[in-house]
């Protein structure tokens, strides 16, 4: 399918326009004032001198692009001068300080021109990709090709340094973007020049002099030809985003073989390495996939960008396969492991969003200078490495591209929410107050055909009119004017695959799109004496302040004992769990958090 | 109680006999071997010069010292030339290279002579203690004592160092030992100065001067004057050194506030920081105790030393008080997490004994540079940092330490052993297959009251004559000629506190003083997909290959499934779980261990 652009499409209520209305009123001015504090605003004045404070940094080109590119987003559905003007004060300097032959890096230009092109792990290809992203977004929102333009000079330099003339030092980015910011360029522009770049940043791979010599190539996914690669390895951020960009190119070019690769990469991202949350990333060392099924909870790494890095892959793979899997994952995503990357107040932030806190991991070594890495366990308002503030910026802003997709005169409902959209002389108004309740509405013009996601999670669902289910879409030929979806939407228990060590006996309870979580703040310190009954019983409603579902869940506690080991006896009582949505957690000072639960099994 | 010494007991056979002669026959040689081949015995030649191989270390010392040790104890109970003349030939060296005012160390003397005694963290008196115990075991089981005479002169040296010139540049060991030697000094020779110094040693501490800046002075016991610790904290080995040491000064001296401090302590590790095994020390990380409850499994110490240390501190606590929780702990260790370090055949060794193995956590990391430690899953002959092995060969050539204890007529039996032991004009004879019956007959002389420890694993023991229970000793009155003890031996299920986070959920099998653990090898693979039946069944048979019980249990397996997150439902099939001595693991290749397995509650 084509996925409809959010400029097609207009949120009116519910969940995800709520989020995009915080992102707007308050997230984007946090993360502007930040970066101005910081420095990273006026790094682009490529005047800092050495000895003064705020030295600029080989990533802060990228952190400001992502949050211009959010910008974007907004001025294509409002005006707002005050934004424009700091997006285009931000234009003037890149125009100013861009070299002749188009390259533009506030860091390398300020403190270490001689080394531009120098070294594959200095950002400075992502950084590029990010700009490039933010000038196609202010182009197609605005219609102003001033920065588009800036930045096809750009990319020409890169051509030349990396293609033409070879005169880099490596041949691929030590972290991708850049392949899927060509790609976009391309798109915008039509020339043929960027998606050849793109395609060749990827087909390099693989066979990179760099790898002599490198003790971990795979890190970086260069470790095997793109096309060799069957397991998902390395640096997450860096693997989706390449990930993404080879479902790109294998969708533009019709490579099938590429899109096989795709498929077999996908797979073992989100049926061997994913948390329930959609969270990816098993440690912080190195912010690596590990092994198959290596998903421990307080160890999670699962950073707010990495899952928005699968979302982006999710949303290219749906381009070449109208299967509902890949929005089922990007549903997974955006209500859960992205979103809790991002405060209730929409002020602060998670760079790691562990599926476990256990505040005595941080008491447990004595040792002032031997302490095991955790998560943090409140959000902060600024990180030094900033990339997940401005990354929720910019998909927030742009929620609309989940909503929808079409092929001719079919239309696809991937997610659910309150929303218009227009595609191809066809047009869709999807009424509901959706995840508040599982009705949808939809009323369409000119459809010939409508297929309606079915959510994986939903167990009982009816449509007002006759369907058939192809590839988890409810399918409508000849929709006529209404068409009533009834989700039903209601707490489950999960468990996860045996081989997931860290879940083995226990249970997670979801409600619809919404993973849940138990905190201490509403329980008991020790989470972890709790038993849910697997003869599940529960009541749910919907809680404005939390954004989501509050369940409360019939469980166990297993009573304080003081011997250190004992005969086993089975000593519980009963204890009413207080659940919130996953993704509101650690809004309420710091508490034990817990998504897995220990379940009291229902039969023998 | 007074316990009495190995040198009155004689062992007759059953598994501490059997490890006792496994040590004589094997280990012991294995150890002097890898001690020769590695330079710790010629280092005792003060000849090393800079430049050559096998440079000299700082604790090797120590490592020599507990092998002499050892074979004082085998060469009290039989003549054995070649050990003896190995012995001889060291302490003609320590006596060649002894400087004339009595110090000996030969990493200081041959490296840094001009260092003696000028850091605590260089294990210095640490080795000097190793010495004076080898040099007491062999005067009293030779009588021969020109290396005591050396080691007094050596004391009398560090007492001029520490207390009356105060030459050394700090006060208190770094790394606790000497005091315990200090008194095993005092005892073998009455001079008193030997338990003032070893007091003194412990007086000083919590107002070093070396504290000051020192980023954590609770890992050496500096922190606080010893009278007001009352967590234990730091480095376990050299905690429970010292906490053995201030039990023996307030036997000795009857100090009842001393006792207080030490009765805290006790019951602050056994109650809350040691693991089922009776290892102790969670974190490899300076090998210390972390806070109360954190005993993680995979992540254990567990040091063999560490175990030992907490025997120790048990048996002097023995002497102050008559209660069989203290031999109840000395079983534990006996057969479980001592033990555990040493191989079936004898020749090689853990140093951390850790109660699960988990073979992916050694896969976890695609890096090379980036891995989280574990303890190694197969025991080694050789460790740089050799402690253990001789501390084995040391304690396993005086088990018969830890059997008997005597109060005028009264006679304790601590432990459960086919043996004959005599003290003060009584006699005991103690005919027993244990731990392969749990019958017990004790044929006694002139003891007027007879005192069992009933352990607490046993639920159920008959006596064939009248007793009254007291502190878990049953008490016999005049015992007459016969007493006959049935302790039933089966396994059972036995649970954690519930603040054990990573017990919860979680039984393990022991029967009578073993410990089990469940093996790959006998099982399958992923053992957390395993749930032992809560409604407990299982047939055991004594293993002599395995030196315990072999255990079958009623359990449950967790179908494969393919699905990484799915509704939940209780799919498991029959599994008949085969679980060994947990002491036993590890000696048939690498496999994946567990001694707590997730429980089927067996009620509701």
């Amino acid at each position: 399918m084509i996925t409809l652009s959010y400029r097609h499409v207009t949120l009116k209520s519910g969940f995800l326009y709520e989020k995009q209305m915080l992102n707007e009123s308050v997230t984007m001015k946090v993360v502007y004032d930040r970066f101005y504090d910081t420095g990273r605003v006026s790094a682009f004045r490529c005047d800092w001198k050495e000895g003064e404070p705020k030295r600029p940094h080989i990533f802060w080109d990228s952190d400001v692009a992502k949050w211009m590119e959010a910008a974007a987003y907004i001025l294509q559905k409002r005006s707002d001068a005050d934004l424009e003007e700091k997006v285009e004060a931000i234009i003037d300097e890149i125009e100013k300080n861009q070299w002749e032959d188009g390259y533009f890096n506030s860091y390398f230009i300020t403190c270490e021109p001689e080394n531009r092109f120098s070294d594959r792990e200095r950002h400075e290809l992502y950084c590029a990709g990010h700009l490039m992203e933010a000038a196609v977004a202010y182009y197609e929102a605005t219609g102003k090709d001033r920065f588009l333009k800036l930045m096809e000079k750009y990319a020409l330099c890169i051509e030349k340094a990396f293609v033409t003339e070879k005169t880099a030092k490596f041949s691929s980015p030590g972290h991708q973007e850049i392949e899927l910011a060509l790609i976009r360029m391309y798109r915008a522009t039509g020339n043929k020049r960027y998606l050849n770049l793109a395609k060749h940043f990827l087909d390099v791979r693989g066979y990179d002099t760099e790898m002599i010599g490198l003790r971990f190539p795979a890190q970086t996914q260069i470790h095997l030809p793109i096309r060799e690669q069957t397991e998902a390895v390395g640096h997450c951020v860096r693997a989706c985003y390449m990930y993404a960009a080879m479902a790109d190119i294998a969708f533009e070019t019709k490579d099938t073989e590429l899109l096989e690769v795709c498929k077999t990469l996908f797979s073992d991202i989100t049926e061997k390495k994913m948390y329930l949350t959609g969270g990816i990333g098993s440690t912080r060392l190195l912010e690596t996939f590990t092994i198959a099924y290596d998903l421990l909870n307080d160890k999670a790494y699962a950073e707010t960008c990495a899952a928005i890095s699968l979302m982006f892959f999710a949303q290219r793979m749906m381009q070449s396969e109208n299967l509902s899997v890949y929005a089922d994952i990007i549903e997974r995503i955006l209500y859960n492991g992205m979103i809790s990357g991002l405060s209730l107040d929409g002020k602060s932030f998670f760079y790691e969003n562990p599926l476990e806190i256990n505040l005595n991991n941080y008491k447990r070594f004595p040792s002032p200078d031997h302490k095991e890495r955790f998560a943090i366990p409140t959000r902060a308002e600024v990180f030094s490495c900033s990339c997940c503030p401005p990354n929720l910026n910019r998909v927030l802003a742009s929620l609309g591209n989940y909503l929808y997709g079409y092929e001719t005169d079919t239309v696809f409902v991937n997610q659910f929410a309150d929303s218009e959209a227009e595609m191809n002389g066809m047009k869709i108004i999807q009424k509901t107050d959706y995840p508040r309740s599982g009705r949808i509405v939809l009323k369409t013009e000119n459809i010939g055909k409508l297929c309606v996601r079915i959510p994986s999670w939903c167990a009982n669902y009816t449509l007002n009119v006759p369907y058939y289910m192809e590839n988890g879409y409810a399918v409508i030929e000849n929709p006529g004017r209404e068409v009533v979806v009834d989700l039903e939407i209601r707490p489950f228990l999960v468990e996860s695959n045996p081989e997931i060590y860290a879940n083995n006996g226990k249970v997670a309870v979801c409600c619809g799109p919404y993973v849940c979580a138990g905190e201490s703040v509403d329980n008991i310190e020790n989470l972890h004496s709790l038993l849910i009954d697997g003869n599940f019983e529960a009541s749910w409603t919907y809680d404005e302040a939390l954004c989501g579902y509050s369940v409360s869940v019939k469980a166990f506690r297993k009573k304080e004992q003081k011997d250190l080991y004992s005969r086993y006896t089975e000593t519980t009582e009963d204890f009413l769990l207080r659940m919130i949505p996953y993704a509101a957690f650690a809004n309420r000072g710091e508490s034990n958090m817990c998504v897995w639960f220990r379940v009291m099994p229902y039969s023998r």
